[in-house]
């Protein structure tokens, strides 16, 4: 086994999750080598300033601001600086010279998978993003490979632990949104700069690269509709947890059936989920993704979703497979897109939503409104009229009704004379 | 992609997993042929009768009760006939003819693993098994890859769907545990002699494998400490409520970090967890496996653990996995047993107990049993005392200790004449 010459990996970025990988290939060099069948030699990190501290003490000769070079000596290029370029342009290099990649930047693959993959066809090279979405949590794997004799039917996910770290603290402490985001940064869950993670943008990079994986078909980045949870507010979280419902905010990726054949649907958004449903139970910063599919039936995948340790060990269960298969010798594993499914438009996915108004409190109000639902063909569910001094507030539950439909009662509604305002307008899973 | 040619498929056992893998293979083979790159062709099914009712309809030509010829010609064999023999027999034939198997067979694997294992090694064939352990959820191959580069520290599973739905009914029905052995009997999730399930040997066979497979060492049957739930009372499961905790039946695989090097565990038995913990929540007759590594922290893995379809699931994931490499090439998974740890003796493995037990009314006797646990070096961190009419129970709750000196301080109890009896005994987890 230990005839094989050494793997030469290269490290781009000495971050938190950088830094955690390479500390554990120099520490657990000896264990690591007994797995893969050859020693993985750590030959250089790539990184901005080779003088700056770091939170892990790392060699400094290792060190080097030169990516292109390190690169291009390289078997294996392990990804770590997050963002589009250098990254992009790194590793198509890397992977023209034949280099395995192994990456957990999931702007990159969301972006710019399908042309990593068709690069790493062509010259029969991996490219493995197991930390690119859910951490530490082992998905892209099981998707790809557990799943592949099964038709996944629907995948719900939390996979941002920001936003999930807040709207567990607006729901278990009545922590407004501004405070619980601010006790996240304190915490460092979240950024000095939170946009990417509270307006769903991080949160839709990895429902294009679950959707993308799951339906065998090329989800584009921008065909994902988002909203992220600056919407969410107190009130809404009260509401919920009168009916034992909790807000999350998910990525859900979904085969729409029909009979002008599969469609697949992939979007981010709040919604309001059953107190007894498994992801209601994922608390503070934690991801869960929740997988349904034809025959396997609902599965789930929890654990932590970010950290530097936590990823790292994702990103080296990749580079340890990538390796033995280095040294065993064996395919790449290409993107399948073979399905190609047609992605349908926001407006045709189909959900239940709760709508909370504010209305004129007179006498054929409720009628009125109710005349909206019916006019546009949304059936509505249930009704709970609340009377105020001057105004009512109206809590509608809708049936099953396309986005579009939706949208266009919402539109009415906002130009109702008898429409105060529209509160708060939810989707609920069962 | 679709030059290859058809890989041919022979299917041991067309029971209530085999009738739904013949089904998906018959019905998905056009999406299955492109998942593989060639056509995956079911070339027979073996049968003990060709002419019994089945639950599927399959293509009557396509049974036959000659398993050892039809094994004798095909690529892949995919058994889930159960039991040792004679499906080890045709395994061991099929993978000397250079065969790649797929089987579900917990008990066959858990006993002959390695044997199957070294024999695929020497011709370069594989062996797949995820549906072995956990049903339809995927936790062979991410145990086996996705955690390649980290350290597994502990797995907990509830990897028996019979004991745990039993369980749950009597929590909360508030059943005895005969009347959710019926339930279970009637709903089809107890067999018609539970022993396997309610004794706790269907866990351990899972167990073992899933001990070997984390720390990459053999770990024989023999050395798994079982116990099942015959013991677990309604007083159990009432005291457990009354601290908001849940019984269940979990397999524990542990590493042991000591001076003398890591050893290993693996056991089977009932537990008490917080309510807040992840397993506490996995109800009727699903399973989960809780694991923790070092870097990744704590992962979980929920779904369904048995059912026809369900199960099928993870075998034909397995089956398309393997199909791949056989069109494309490459290694075969070897099972790694290169850390060799030495399994540690049951009386070794450190926890907290619980117990339950009644005592003589009368002063002096709290002193004289708590003199008992001082006696074997037990520390007692709770202890509560309720008076009944002539005799008084006691609960009390040790830290830490070894399974030794608990064996040694229920042997002293058992003997000393302030004990009337001990009425219950339950390992707590935090």
């Amino acid at each position: 086994m230990n005839s094989y010459r050494s793997l030469r990996i290269a490290l781009l970025g000495a971050g938190s999750v950088g830094s955690q990988v390479a500390r554990l290939l120099l520490e657990h060099a000896d264990e690591l080598a007994a797995r893969v069948g050859a020693p993985l030699e750590l030959v250089g990190i790539g990184v901005r300033d080779p003088e700056a501290q770091r939170d892990v003490d790392l060699p400094r000769e290792l060190m080097t601001s030169d990516l292109a070079t390190l690169v291009a000596g390289a078997d294996i290029v392990v990804e770590l600086l997050g963002g589009i370029e250098p990254a992009r342009t790194l590793l198509l290099d890397a992977i023209a010279e034949g280099a395995d990649v192994v990456t957990a930047n999931k702007a990159l693959i969301a972006a710019h998978g399908p042309e990593l993959f068709d690069a790493a066809a062509i010259v029969g090279a991996q490219v493995a993003y197991e930390a690119a979405v859910g951490g530490a949590i082992p998905i892209i794997r099981p998707l790809e490979q557990s799943l592949a004799g099964d038709r996944v039917t629907r995948i719900m996910g939390i996979v941002n632990g920001t936003t999930n770290f807040i709207l567990d603290r607006m729901h278990t402490e009545g922590s407004s949104l501004a405070d619980a985001l601010a006790t996240a940064t304190e915490l460092g869950y979240a950024e000095a700069d939170p946009t990417a993670d509270i307006e769903g943008f991080d949160a839709a990079s990895k429902a294009t690269i679950l959707a993308s994986l799951a339906f065998h078909t090329a989800v584009p980045g921008e065909l994902v509709h988002r909203e992220g949870i600056t919407g969410v507010t107190d009130a809404m979280v009260e509401q919920a947890e009168r009916n034992d419902r909790v807000i999350k905010l998910v990525a859900i990726c979904e085969r729409m059936s029909g009979d002008a054949g599969d469609r697949v649907s992939a979007r981010v958004h709040p919604v309001s989920l059953p107190a007894t449903h498994p992801l209601a139970a994922v608390r503070e910063a934690k991801n869960a993704i929740f997988v349904t599919a034809e025959a396997a039936g609902d599965l789930m995948f929890y654990g932590a979703g970010a950290g530097g340790p936590e990823t790292a060990s994702a990103v080296l269960g990749d580079l340890v497979s990538i390796a033995r298969r280095h040294v065993l010798g064996g395919p790449g594993r290409a993107a399948s897109t073979h399905a190609d499914l047609r992605v349908a438009p926001f407006g045709d996915v189909l959900a239940r939503h709760e709508l909370a108004l504010t209305v004129a409190d007179r006498p054929g109000v409720l009628a009125a409104v109710a005349g909206v639902f019916a006019e546009q063909g949304v059936s509505v569910e249930s009704v709970r009229q609340d009377a105020g001094e001057t105004s009512a507030s109206l809590v509608l539950g809708t049936h099953t009704a396309s986005e579009a439909r939706i949208a266009s009662v919402l539109e009415a509604l906002d130009a109702h004379i008898d429409v105060e305002r529209i509160d708060s307008v939810i989707r609920l899973i069962d």
